[in-house]
């Protein structure tokens, strides 16, 4: 992906699965041809290949097992993503954190088969140690600002600094998103003024009276950014 | 689906996942149509709405997990699997274990959005208690049979007999599979004797050398059988 | 454990864990002794020892993990709480859920240890499928009635009737807990004359300003019940 | 602790658990008073306290879970075992793996209440991802390692040099102990040679047919260490 970035994760919501995840997507793409302003989507494993079939816009699996192919029932391998052409994987998400040692794999799994990674984390304790696996991206989630109405940035913004700072001393090379607390183009704006290169959201955007207006509002504050 | 049916489970083998998940569907429903015989498959979640689009025999699910449409990253609701004309899910395989209180759930949830479910059991005593949660299908599994050399038909006869006859007892309407220990059409003909009204088989289908000769071999044990 | 019984599940509270879980302990035995009816305890597992040292009434596992001993590290199997002389165990507590196959396993590693097993249930499908496991007691705890002010026996008495029933027809054997919405002597004598046999209690007591006091009200309810 | 260190974990072991767990103690024990040196062990939960009891050298929890005291059933928390004086806890142990959150929840919650904590880990990338917690110790644990007739010292020393190297970068205080592959006391003459201080071992002792003299074995390659 390009930054700066907004990705959307469509959860399991009702207003974001089956031809909604479609639907939505196509929204995303035709917003981002329009902004210039890239927009990745993740949507659910049932809904990601029929979303990739229909748009070119990157798209990113909510998730992946930490397995080669083989003998296991109900499970995700990466390579089973890449066969499909699916740009990235969203890994240890606050709602399906992983073991230690399967985010190692899945980092891994991700950069051999040309996926691109997020890695989510709770605190600047676990984003340091996260940062050591060299992922793509960091996306910091703090807990006391997940679905609450406090912003990351106005209200919390050492949190993005300190979060950037440490990641940028451990690997240039890593991007930090910003995973919570983002409501509005005013916090994404301040966001990225502070070194975040992007945007982790969910229901700001899938839960939204007008998806469109949603997403339109939070890409202003990406208006004058990186590439 | 009608009985004796044949469930091919596809795992996350690099065989059966992809294009590969399509081509082998395409192969079974052929066979299907040709021997009047009932096939199911089970791809994985990410390749099961392309295995959808392309055949019309009963595409199932290899795994649900136990949650309503909302805010969950990475799992799959059954309602998703609705969307999208899914036929069934297979609940409990050895391999994705659930929590009594999940099992429950996911076998309401596949009745209340018209959605077939397999539960798998690894002994008597489990194919008893899922009997109580009346899913239309259970797949007895012995554990000392998966992946064995041992055939449950011919070396452990009783545990198909007894399984029927228990699960009857507690619901006439629960169809059972022989879900390990099969390897021939011999094998088949006998589960089949005793009872099971169908076949749960993954790598010696999927693995096989000739995977349509596999499938037609395992199919002459249900010939001549119910409908 | 003779009927009727009052189980106190000290769970990890502060209250109720080191010197606090041995005190408890003594109390409960004190009032056991004076009233005459059965009180059960169940410790952490790092109390349990002490517990059992300083007290004869039952001492209760809140779990333990379905493995035999051997390489497991961090686990704890029946025969290490046999080896102390515990009398039972807790199975699949609504905090500490449990796959089918483990209910299973842990019902039969108590019957094989001389153990006594207490398997929670959530509702009644999922009372009626642990019926079938034979353990010695099933506690029913319905979610919407655990940490809230609703009481099984009055504003629900038909939850514990069914259980009741459904069990008895399964195994006549198995005796029925109620393990949530009971708060008062009241209460419990009512959730006793519904066919229960006993109380599964937790903060209601161990969170109690008088500790004394909340157990003697409990008892109230059993004064006049069978043995 | 003081190093070179013996850490013994006795795993769920019959040979180490129950009465057992406090024989191999004060064995273990007696030994260290005689050599000088360090010699900590680690029993079930069920065991501790009564090894506690017994014995004045270091004695570790196997596992803790990632809670503060509450509502928890059937769950181990650190306040707890500070309650009977335990000295420390494993972590990550790769028989009971822990999400990064509860890794570094743990490792603070060691350091907020006095125990000293052991993270184990299975490559060089999870232990530099360790290190920046700073637990007292990192055990590293290669998987290629565990359970097999390679030695870590002889056949892959690079592993122990580099995790050595690696750890001493971010953390100066971190020790590395040896968490696999060491059989003999040449082993472990080898393993403090590369750097480490100390031993994380379990069935090489427990399951030795003469416990004394596996222990004393072990302790030569460690005799003429600092401290």
């Amino acid at each position: 992906m390009k930054t700066p970035v907004l990705v959307i994760n469509f959860k399991s919501y009702r207003e974001s699965t089956g031809r909604k995840a479609v639907e939505i997507s196509k929204l995303a793409e035709k917003i981002s041809r329009e902004t210039g302003i890239e927009i990745a989507v993740a949507p659910t494993s049932v809904d990601i290949v029929k979303v990739r079939e229909q748009v070119s816009i990157p798209v990113f699996a909510q998730h992946a097992d930490p397995i080669t192919p083989g003998p296991y029932t109900g499970r995700i391998n990466v390579e089973n993503l890449k066969d499909w052409n699916i740009d990235g994987i969203i890994i240890n998400h606050s709602e399906y954190q992983l073991r230690i040692s399967e985010i190692d794999f899945l980092v891994k799994a991700g950069r051999a088969n040309g996926l691109e990674t997020i890695v989510c984390t709770n605190n600047i304790d676990v984003t340091r140690a996260v940062a050591e696996f060299s992922p793509d991206y960091i996306a910091i989630e703090p807990p006391e600002l997940i679905g609450g109405d406090i912003s990351v940035s106005k209200a919390r913004p050492e949190v993005v600094e300190n979060s950037v700072r440490i990641v940028e001393r451990i690997d240039r090379n890593i991007k930090v998103l910003c995973g919570a607390g983002v409501k509005t183009g005013e916090d994404v704006k301040r966001a990225m003024e502070l070194g975040s290169r992007g945007i982790l959201v969910a229901s700001g955007v899938v839960k939204a009276r007008n998806i469109e207006n949603a997403i339109r509002d939070l890409l202003k504050g990406m208006g004058e950014m990186d590439g």
